[in-house]
């Protein structure tokens, strides 16, 4: 649904506005390269749909795309570092090849960062480690939008993480998720539709659960995973809770009720959010790592489904069908609210928009 | 509810009834050490409750209480152990005091061991970290109990994590959840309550979400944490996996669908489960770490609750209220069945019974 671009315009487009905003070149196309994966791989509220808020952030001066992040302290399998409020992936490519090359030595590399600008799908910088062999591990802070378990109010951000890890035959585990039961953009979602929530996604302006989508985008308050006190909502709280430990804690960013909201209204100050990576080199542990991670992922998919039609999936294997799709016809799709927002801000920046190639049907 | 013991009394019996199945007096110590916690900080399904499984392991020969776990690869950072059937009360702590003692240096340790039996509540390992001023991480394959989203049936255990942390003015942050919706003994309270279940915790036979609490404990199939694929309960599956990884895939134990079940009806074989420890030193990032957890502890705490009658709390805090009203007693509290079976243990294994100091009413 929605109009087709060719994906290699789509990133043009992202890097020409990044660049008029006053990007250099290497990290406006760095953080175009992880838009655009957002975009392939089905995660379009992280791909050219915050493309604006990061033209903002450079403009009023949150972001500083042109610094250079820095190591504050370091051992052997560790390091801590500034990013000195580059682009997310600027600073995310920069801590993720410490954690693996450290990896490759030490077995094991963690890094926490502070001074860090949102870093797009969290996703990608796990996979980077995959890539090179390793169990990757992913994770960040966000504003304040999920309520800690029996709060009337957010306290916490949806604080995701992400682990990935490459296994035999071409396989790949990808997991890369929201410690809420829910991300914003599915509210979002129902509201536009007219349709109520599901129970145990979001909170009302009085605390309470609610199913009523209006109600739910005023509160903007979301359930942890889990939802309510009974279905186990404090585990998603202490999920959440965890997170914010490995990343503005440990790092010394922001944390918590202390990091801003992110907004397009002026600017609202440096993002200062904290993140994590982690390498875990599996030459470390037993050999044939990679042929049980497939293995296990085979059995997962053989199950047999309680519902014939629905099969059993893997963790990413929607993303991976997602991506192979955007692979074969080097296109991605993108809404027409989405299409009119990118034209007017090529028209704001004065670089050249994107082709639409094909309309299909509207969303 | 139940009846009270003296702790030492029954940290005593624990002690006897392993050492009477042939575990030396250092093991049955410290697995003792190690149930009783579970029964002092209110988690007695993993405290006296488990005592007779690991008897009946050592008896059957499923595990060896006097081997020693033993290191096969390591390098500055990490650990790979055999642990080589002995109880989980000594690989664990052999573990972790590695991953400390890698992470004072190095400022991270990651160890990963098969050849593992059941170790108790997992925050007891992870706490072991913290007293050591560090962020304390284990992880543990299980049984199959639990369904992958669209699955018909188990094949991932209720994968427990936990991650402590100390925090100044005496705080810490204690999580310890497994990565299913509930455990299974919350299954089979409901049923001797003749009570339903909440949805979103188990499956009947047919596959589908059920709350007839006689058909979930026939079919023994746990819904991951988040319950319904509406609810995002692929995100528990996610984490159970991510656990898995860890766990069994990393250190070459037995994983997922081929780990045994537990029972106490002859010999099972050998458990071969995987876990995985790690220490973070927090000295290796931002100074003042230790402030931050408690400054956002004090926070979560000061949030306005919902209802007014339940107070918003720290993952840990009700634990630690457990332990303290444990520690002024001096007593822990059974059930009256258990009790009943700890007698018969005593009588089996020609050991002095527990003595039941007060009877605080039915169960």
């Amino acid at each position: 649904m929605g109009s087709k671009v060719l994906t290699k315009d789509a990133q043009r487009f992202m890097v020409d506005c990044l660049r008029a905003a006053g990007a250099a070149s290497k990290p406006a196309q760095q953080q175009a390269e992880l838009l655009i994966q957002a975009d392939r791989v089905g995660h379009p509220s992280h791909g050219m749909n915050r493309l604006e808020l990061y033209v903002n952030d450079i403009q009023t001066g949150a972001c500083e795309p042109n610094n250079e992040p820095k190591i504050l302290k370091e051992t052997e399998a560790t390091a801590w570092v500034d990013s000195c409020n580059v682009l997310g992936a600027t600073s995310s490519h920069f801590c993720m090849d410490l954690a693996i090359s450290k990896a490759c030595k030490a077995g094991v590399g963690w890094v926490s960062a502070k001074g860090c600008n949102h870093n797009g799908i969290l996703g990608f910088w796990a996979q980077k480690a995959a890539k090179a062999g390793m169990i990757g591990l992913a994770f960040t802070n966000t504003s304040p939008v999920s309520a800690p378990t029996r709060s009337k109010k957010a306290a916490l951000g949806t604080n995701p993480l992400s682990v990935v890890a490459p296994g035999a035959q071409n396989e790949l585990f990808y997991l890369d998720m929201a410690t809420t039961a829910v991300a914003y953009g599915k509210i979002e979602m129902q509201r536009r539709k007219g349709e109520p929530l599901h129970p145990g996604w979001a909170q009302g302006t009085d605390g309470k659960e609610t199913i009523d989508a209006e109600e739910a985008a005023k509160a903007r308050c979301l359930m942890p995973l889990g939802g309510g006190e009974l279905t186990s909502g404090y585990k998603g709280y202490g999920l959440g809770a965890m997170v914010e430990l490995f990343c503005g804690i440990l790092s010394g960013a922001r944390y918590g009720h202390h990091v801003r909201v992110w907004t397009l209204t002026g600017p609202s100050g440096k993002a200062n959010l904290g993140h994590c990576f982690a390498a875990i080199n599996p030459n470390s542990f037993a050999p044939g790592f990679q042929d049980r991670v497939a293995d296990i992922m085979h059995h997962w998919r053989s199950l047999e489904p309680t519902d014939p039609c629905l099969r059993v999936m893997c963790p990413g294997d929607k993303e991976r069908k997602n991506e192979q799709e955007a692979e074969c016809t080097g296109t991605v799709s993108y809404t027409p609210s989405q299409i009119k927002t990118s034209a007017a801000l090529a028209k704001k920046l004065n670089v050249t928009p994107m082709q639409v190639t094909a309309d299909c049907g509207t969303n």
